[in-house]
């Protein structure tokens, strides 16, 4: 198949997949979700994924009626049914099937769905520009929800201006991106915000900090503002499919580009891990 | 039928009704609703529901392939293939049919949908209890979104504790609550927030100034504090399915109570209108 919907065990061309109008996430956006990228018919970070999707999924009270393992099999046997070896895996699971009331239904399963389509990561190398947006989400960003209109628009605002992704900040301090991470690199040091309820703990967040960790760059897990955001040596935007890319501008304006060295290993030093992991000789990685 | 359901053009039971799975409420959201009642078959202050349908949609981008008017005829049609005079008439536009992107897919025109259940209004002099919830939803209350998520759960904590309503507050200052707007008598004035973009302008909340001043009480449409609820004469929720009710404990203890007779005015008054904009004899309201 050239993609594939998945809805509580039944599957097809995305296309053509139908759901319930009465699952709760069409009144409510009632639900959870997780990406990432397949190679080689390999998912990557699946676990890390996994792991992240059941603690969304508890933070607001819904109880999958699988087990992490079933799921992880369930998603490496779909893969294998889109043609393309390197896909965008994404799943999600919403509240249960019920008549539209605000409260939780009673008795009712939640239901899982999955989407694959053809995905391969692009060229991380390639410099991104950047808007910024002040930040009016809610509360729990840290919990991946289905409640993402805040960043629809983001990102419409920032494709209206011709670049990859807008920058929110609260008053002057920055969070994250509408579907990223954001991050600075000043005097040698990694600067990321701290993994509070205003950011999603990002995996490929995680992964960047360990990497620098390896490589000898100190990190600092303290918020960062405008200011220091437009004044930094190099800014990155990071998520599960673009793993670490780095601005050239912001608003319009230059912007790092002046720790190039150290990017490029990170870079680097990310990507070697993926194609370790999703390599087809199967000794690294989660696989 | 029993209940109805519609998506752009094709209708029936609810329970039976698909979607596609890549409209985009399923991924983000993305889309605005309304909800009024029905009484013999007639939809109650549906002009003033299609216009803030309509402006929801524009604050958002959204531009619906139809007029209001074709959607006042649309509505009263579907209303009419449903058994129960009495209904939910409940619809919603969501912002098309395109692979998951968080920016506005292009050349992609958006869904309509309308659902129809039985609902009869309920006694709107039986008082309710109440709970105070921390207000931590998006900055863009005043838009009527699917981004329903702290809603949600505000609505089922109150559930948990037996009550019918969560009221929002952020910090000490009262928003609205998780379904309904919120107001108090205080001696002899009615004080509601005002219609800024933390809480949804309300069509019941508009009736109810509307019909203060036709009974000659005065309101203010200034901010209150927790403290002001909790203290207040009387404290009321209103929404479009249960228009004006009075809370009798709010977070367990008693409260409200202390001026009876404007409620009943109040109460009373609203109800005339109900009655008579949704009477057989069709000689006021909006039909």
């Amino acid at each position: 198949m050239k993609n594939l919907g998945y809805y509580n065990g039944l599957c097809g061309p995305l296309e053509e997949m139908r759901v319930p109008m009465n699952d709760r996430v069409c009144w409510f956006g009632d639900g959870v979700y997780e990406a990432t990228l397949s190679a080689n018919y390999i998912i990557f970070a699946l676990d890390e994924h996994i792991n992240r999707f059941f603690n969304s999924a508890a933070m607001l009270y819904m109880i999958p009626d699988f087990t992490k393992t079933q799921l992880a099999e369930l998603l490496k046997r779909l893969v294998q049914q889109v043609d393309s070896p390197g896909q965008l895996v994404y799943w999600q699971l919403t509240r249960g099937t019920a008549d539209r009331t605000h409260a939780f239904p009673e008795h009712t399963a939640p239901n899982l769905w999955v989407m694959l389509r053809p995905l391969v990561m692009p060229n991380i190398h390639e410099k991104v520009k950047l808007i910024t947006v002040e930040d009016t989400r809610f509360l729990h960003c840290n919990i991946k929800t289905l409640n993402l209109l805040p960043n629809v628009m983001a990102s419409e605002q920032a494709k209206q201006a011709g670049c990859a992704e807008a920058v929110f900040h609260r008053g002057g301090r920055v969070t994250e991106g509408s579907h990223s991470n954001v991050h600075i690199f000043k005097n040698g040091v990694l600067r990321t915000a701290p993994a509070d309820n205003l950011i999603l703990p990002g995996i490929a967040r995680a992964h960047i900090i360990n990497h620098c960790k390896k490589l000898g760059i100190p990190v600092e897990e303290i918020p960062f503002t405008v200011e220091e955001l437009l004044s930094a040596d190099e800014v990155m935007v990071s998520s599960s499919s673009t793993f670490c890319r780095s601005a050239s501008h912001i608003n319009g304006q230059a912007a790092g580009g002046k720790a190039p060295a150290p990017l490029r290993k990170l870079q680097d030093s990310l990507l070697a891990e993926f194609y370790e992991a999703t390599s087809l000789c199967g000794t690294a990685g989660e696989e």
